[in-house]
């Protein structure tokens, strides 16, 4: 992509509105732009981003063998009513009437509409276990939108729902959620805790949220430090086999977020205690038949005989996460995109457009970059060198090639790691070598 | 995919809502299943479907240097009290109140919210010409939805819109979307024919329809029957070139829906016209200032003047395409996908799965075609032939390879098209070459 051609409205100024790094640097990045209290567009920039971490969510469910299906944003009411959650959910839930006065919602979340679909063509065990996921945007009408896209109120959610014949399938379903998490954040070059968890308005016996670590988090997080080094390799996890000792590993050290700490009974010695802080992306629920029952999806087992569904939902927050990975990753002069996210591989910046041997060399690197697969962000504009320089490091591509005339008079260009800031002056070909072992 | 792991509920009942072709294949295939009133659930078959169809019109968009944004579903109010249409657009438009009681409507389309985003960053011709688009849902809330998905309340749609300095610069920006029109509609296995139309609520002073042609579609159609062999040729489309040549060739033959056509002074002769059905499936509209100057969305010439800049917006009806593809492409046993958007290349049909000839065989074939990159469906259930075969032919899968005992006795499997119903007894290596050539 040309950035003459692209639509990056970049900013110098901090937006007085914006409270928190990841909300600054996306509306100075021109990622986003606010249409109305916590309800925000997409530009070009952002919108590549939040496709990035969708497709490595839906990757990670696809390996679990959960099945994609795309629900409705709009619900009747009706479906609520028979859950008993319509009059539960309160204000944030967006309550519409339509042009016949029937009520309808925005979904904040599917369990009854999945439930729903469940039920109209499912009868028996011989079709379990079964999970159905969806990436669609819901809404939830905070009362004070806040923080950007981190707590906004229509919002990108992956969220699953599986459905087995009792609690030890159920478990096993709900161990593949588990485990696939903890994959998914990993690929997102981040660092995410399973903790236990309250279950809110969708309620069950055993929940664990997943939170990310970032010193500008939300909450803070008191855990062993051993989590701080800990990570599951994806080439470990066969999820045909019994994921119970995963699981295990992963619960046992401690971490609880500040609302659930207690020096006096954490167990962990002081100095292996580690306080940090983090955000929640993800959460997961066990719940049994809380809607299957009812809601009449029951089906039969071998015997013959009928009984509710045990199902459970697990979510992540996939806009919130564009933020998320911003609060984990940036420094004082922009974002530093892990490279699973990155809206471009690499960008070539061209340090001055009106000069032959520059603008030859950028757009001889552009074309091969671009033909050997990578996604490249040229600087073809007529702008100044600093400028140039600020707008790749405030959009946080990995990897930057700069030509400029000083350097392009003895054949060189500069290579830029965005994450060390290390800079090397390299030929032409070596940079391009640089890029092809970046892979 | 297997088919015993796949949740594919197909149905041999026809269903009694349903009045066309399209809506009765698609809840017959479970590629859909209603919500509410012309909402509906996309099940696995019916949503890898339209992401296909998605993405072949997303790389069209890209193609012409259109970049894709996202808008989101809920709008304002205010907006659309800017550009005079809030009152105006009637009963089909959703209206909410949120819980701070501000009004707020789910977005039918997005002028009013794409001139808002140019007006916040655009101030200058060097920014231009500048075309965005999205993929995204919207809502109309039709007083009577029916057909199914073909004209539901919920519905995805691709929209694009167009700035420019003038009048000239917008029509190369409304050719071009013309042009990657027909290529879209061409790579979807469709004949569209362009037509001049009515520019409705969204307004202006020039729009074409895209009509494509399907023996059952809601409207009759009036064309020269050299519409019905003339297709442009993605090779002789270059988008910086002028495309007026290829404007005027799609727009000189005589081509309208019935409520237009007049014999009397249709100018064709009647050996030359072509009497059939179409469906619309996308829209064009150019409408100069009528958002940008009420909504003061201006941009400074060369001379420093500043004026209202020329918009023009661009629809494809993306989940509307997947009844009008059926509708199109159908049979008495079922759907027949195009290639382009067919959910799986190829079924693997196991006649037998409790035989071991068959079963090893099947099994090793679906692994080869996975191997080679097809996107493979395995019949692994224990069921009977006949319903397998219905099946396979109901969801419409373009390539069939059949494999049962008495065939394997000789080491033969059958091959089969499903479009022409052209089947061939060959061994299993045959069928896998057969396969590699149909790409």
């Amino acid at each position: 992509m040309r950035l003459s051609q692209y639509f990056l409205p970049v900013s110098r100024e901090v937006p007085k509105e914006a409270q928190i790094v990841s909300h600054r640097l996306m509306l100075r990045a021109g990622m986003i732009q606010q249409s109305s209290a916590g309800i925000y567009s997409w530009l070009p920039l952002g919108l590549k981003v939040l496709r990035k971490i969708e497709q490595i969510v839906r990757e990670e469910q696809n390996r679990t063998g959960a099945l994609e299906i795309l629900m409705p944003t709009i619900q009747p009411a009706d479906l609520w009513q028979e859950s008993g959650r319509y009059e539960d959910y309160g204000a944030e839930m967006l309550r519409i009437q339509d042009r016949h006065e029937r009520a309808m919602l925005y979904g904040p979340t599917n369990e009854e509409q999945v439930t729903d679909i469940f039920r109209a063509h499912v009868k028996t065990y011989r079709a379990l276990p079964l999970n159905l996921y969806q990436i669609q945007w819901k809404f939830r009408d905070e009362v004070r939108p806040r923080f950007g896209i981190m707590r906004g109120r229509e919002f990108l959610m992956k969220d699953a729902y599986s459905f087995a014949l009792n609690a030890d399938e159920a478990r096993i379903a709900y161990n593949k959620m588990f485990v696939s998490y903890l994959l998914t954040f990993k690929r997102l070059g981040l660092t995410a805790i399973p903790m236990e968890a309250d279950t809110g308005p969708i309620g069950g016996d055993m929940s664990h949220e997943f939170v990310i670590l970032a010193e500008t988090g939300e909450s803070a997080v008191y855990c062993h430090k051993d989590w701080l080094n800990d990570s599951l390799d994806a080439g470990a996890v066969d999820y045909d086999a019994d994921l119970q000792p995963i699981v295990d590993r992963f619960t046992t050290l401690y971490a609880v977020t500040d609302d659930k700490h207690d020096p006096k009974t954490c167990g962990v010695a002081e100095a292996d205690l580690a306080v940090t802080r983090g955000i929640e992306v993800g959460h997961i629920f066990y719940f049994g038949d809380k809607y299957s029952a009812p809601m009449g999806a029951e089906v039969m087992d071998d015997s013959g005989k009928s009984s509710a569904v045990y199902m459970g939902s697990y979510g992540i927050g996939i806009s919130r996460l564009v933020g998320g990975i911003i609060e984990a990753s940036h420094d004082d002069k922009g974002i530093i995109w892990p490279k699973s996210v990155a809206p471009f591989d690499v960008g070539v910046v061209n340090l001055k457009a009106d000069d032959d041997v520059c603008t030859t060399a950028s757009e001889a690197l552009y074309a091969r970059l671009i033909e050997a697969g990578f996604d490249v962000l040229l600087d073809d504009r007529n702008e100044s060198a600093g400028g140039k320089l600020n707008t790749m490091d405030l959009i946080g591509i990995p990897y930057q090639i700069i030509i400029g005339p000083r350097g392009m008079a003895s054949g060189q260009v500069e290579f830029k790691i965005r994450e060390s800031d290390k800079r090397q002056d390299m030929g032409i070909d070596e940079a391009f070598q640089a890029m092809m072992e970046t892979r």
